[in-house]
């Protein structure tokens, strides 16, 4: 484990070897719910997982289950009995378990969903119908809400007796009576507030806020943006519906950035990382588009095969291929993933576009004649002063259309509604290498002929 | 701007242009501090951008500066007089202060130490004096902290009367007569607690915390996983020094993910943004790796050129050159970049290599299988039977030894103490062109001969 030296968790697998209910408790006691979650995740032997998992007091349960992955919780679900299971998903928080539900097949949602209770289960229907990579999908129902006109005082003591069911405290939210979303006051300005005051008169308006359809990575956003513990989620109505808080805005930051990492080098979706991923979920993310390249790849080598008069002529021009080819690729994958992630975090928008070309070619016909400069003494000394000279007018040409092509790509990508980060490494690099060819090719048959 | 249209600046802009202060800050009170911040940060005209920030009351003032980039703050200061600039730096956070400190030159910095009381400036002089990078850097010392035998009730009342001061008082931390941290307490269970109870009672222990030398990045993995609202911060004697909130964690965390992505395309470190960025900072971070990689492509080029007899007697190879090395290097970049992130999330560790490589070995040999089959019969129908076979030994060959790479090199990196993203996807593709080239020409020489 990273966090957790593996030696700190000796007594807990003792007491559960021990099968000592009152031992176990004691012995996770010490261990932070995330810590828990870990040791039961990668717990070699299944039940011994299980057991720890049963022997929690049952907050403590409720939030290490939470913790653990979805393929986990799926594989726990049907070894738990009926009312434990029910204790269980009753404590768990609403936004956890309506996730869980969305995971599991029909016959155990029917299951979970019976060891509810009528509100739970109104509750469950509800935040488990939104789609998934939505503000609804990851929103919670547990907020804190304060109606309009309550006292200050009065507002405390609602906080105080609701604190236990809710996801924070530290916000609460205003609705009027058909309980649209009219303001926000952090528990920071009640506490300090005279207690006789209208929250009314200390709430903050004109708030942020999501609609349920939002898209998850824009409801991080947001949270990032302006700094929130929680953002509160409205329907077409403007009434208050959930709310996402900080932490798992992070979490959402964090799967978004791997997403997007993962998509540069052309890796698909993961259900889980890398670590417990199957052998085939990792080969079904990684073959279609290996595939989709290799036979991109053949336009190439057609190009070469185009030219094979000109290569014929003159072999030594083969020399120059792979590092002309990969200089247009690689200046073209540094502009494609500034660009990507520069769109990613919302720091470049459509209307930057003209702006960033310009710069863009600046930076690249620097680039370009930089690295031609590099190659221009090797093709002198290795091939004479005709061939270098192609070298060189070729390195400038392709390093400015590669890297044209790399920040333009994800932007067109951008404007016509699909994701930026299909503009992957790979993919730039290809469409870099037959053009690459061409031109090199082109100019070489322009300066040196056909022999 | 991506959050704010334009046009909702519209009543501000005239405010402004009329140069009634009150008007001023009327029409910014409707606005969020990140939104102003923008604002000023992408105007046109400095002088709109310094009027509207001296037109804000102070507490505005103070958080809209701080959600400034350095280089505009860097910019605006030398523009504020003295009283203005004591105030608006007496007003920031300590850690922003911290961090403009540490940009500013020489005579600026004088400046800002003497706009300061003696409490601040001692309190700056700490803050400003640990490495950037590090969980001291990015620190705040306006902590809650409450002394070990407090009642709840003094706690709340401490806490109310300093809140003003504080990053925040939704956590607060329990000290003992030597300011050693011994544990945390929750705004939400000291407003729920017995107000006679002791703050000792109800703290909760076994803190998770970080010192002032631990990475950054860290911090943020912390933060995320133990979802915590700020991480105590303690030096060598257990010390409370300061504390991380979440809010810093998360764009740490941005900064940190955005970085690794440009490292994986070999894009150095930039200061600004690609939006602000300069073109030479852009050339200079840019320009390093490309070189590099132009000289490491003649080993590929002496690969071709070593082979030049084989490749004269079968042109033909050429065709399949482009697709064989470039499947290589696709499929080690994406090894790769699932080793890279894995490791950066936490999620994989030094203990996995073995199982990881096995599993890798699985994947991609039938990744190298499918493609060999995609190639198969393109080869036999452009080349015939002979060349189709050497194609598709070569692509299971390749494909499997670009994958190792892939996945090897992160991690031996991370093992000799180096950042795993080094292992960028222009570099993995370079090496697995060399090999490529090297494997494809003996696969040829062996089964075709010299013709």
């Amino acid at each position: 484990m990273s966090y957790m030296d593996s030696e700190l968790f000796q007594p807990l697998i003792e007491a559960i070897v021990s099968g000592d209910q009152q031992a176990i408790a004691e012995a996770s006691a010490t261990f932070n719910a995330a810590d828990l979650a870990e040791y039961i995740e990668s717990a070699r032997d299944d039940d011994e997982g299980l057991e720890l998992l049963m022997a929690l007091p049952l907050e403590q349960q409720a939030k290490v289950f939470g913790y653990l992955s979805l393929d986990r919780q799926h594989e726990l679900v049907p070894r738990i009995p009926d009312q434990p299971l029910a204790a269980l998903v009753t404590e768990m928080s609403a936004d956890e378990r309506a996730d869980l539900f969305n995971f599991l097949d029909e016959d155990e949602q029917h299951r979970l969903f019976k060891s509810l209770a009528r509100r739970e289960r109104e509750d469950l229907r509800r935040l488990a119908s939104y789609e998934e990579g939505t503000a609804g999908a990851i929103m919670t129902s547990e907020y804190a809400v304060i109606s309009s006109g309550m006292t200050v005082g009065a507002a405390l003591t609602l906080l105080r007796r609701t604190a236990p069911d809710k996801e924070t405290i530290y916000q609460a939210f205003v609705v009027d009576q058909d309980h649209k979303l009219i303001g926000a006051v952090s528990l920071r300005n009640l506490i300090t507030a005279i207690p006789s005051a209208v929250v009314d008169s200390l709430m903050a308006t004109g708030l942020i806020s999501a609609r349920t359809d939002t898209p998850q990575e824009e409801v991080a956003r947001l949270i990032s943006r302006y700094d929130l513990i929680a953002l509160p989620i409205v329907d077409d109505n403007e009434t208050l519906v959930g709310i996402v808080t900080y932490d798992d805005a992070m979490d959402v930051a964090e799967a978004e950035a791997t997403e997007d990492m993962h998509k540069g080098a052309t890796v698909g979706k993961l259900e889980a990382g890398l670590r417990n991923s199957s052998p085939f979920s990792l080969y079904r993310s990684r073959v279609h588009w290996l595939v989709i390249l290799v036979f991109a790849n053949i336009f190439t080598g057609a190009g070469i095969a185009y030219f094979e008069d000109t290569i014929a002529a003159h072999l030594a021009l083969l020399f120059f291929l792979p590092l002309l080819v990969a200089s247009a690729g690689n200046a073209g994958a540094q502009s494609a993933t500034l660009m990507v992630r520069g769109i990613a975090t919302g720091e470049v928008t459509a209307a930057d576009w003209g702006r960033l070309l310009g710069k863009e070619f600046l930076v690249a016909s620097a680039l370009g004649l930089t690295m031609a400069a590099a190659v221009m003494l090797v093709g002198f000394i290795r091939a004479g002063v005709d061939i270098a000279t192609v070298v060189a007018i070729t390195m400038v040409l392709v390093v400015l259309i590669g890297s044209i092509i790399g920040m333009l790509l994800p932007f067109i990508l951008y404007k016509v509604g699909f994701d930026p980060a299909t503009a992957s490494t790979p993919l730039i690099t290809t469409i870099a290498d037959v053009c690459g060819v061409l031109i090199y090719f082109s100019v070489a048959t322009a300066v040196l002929g056909l022999g």
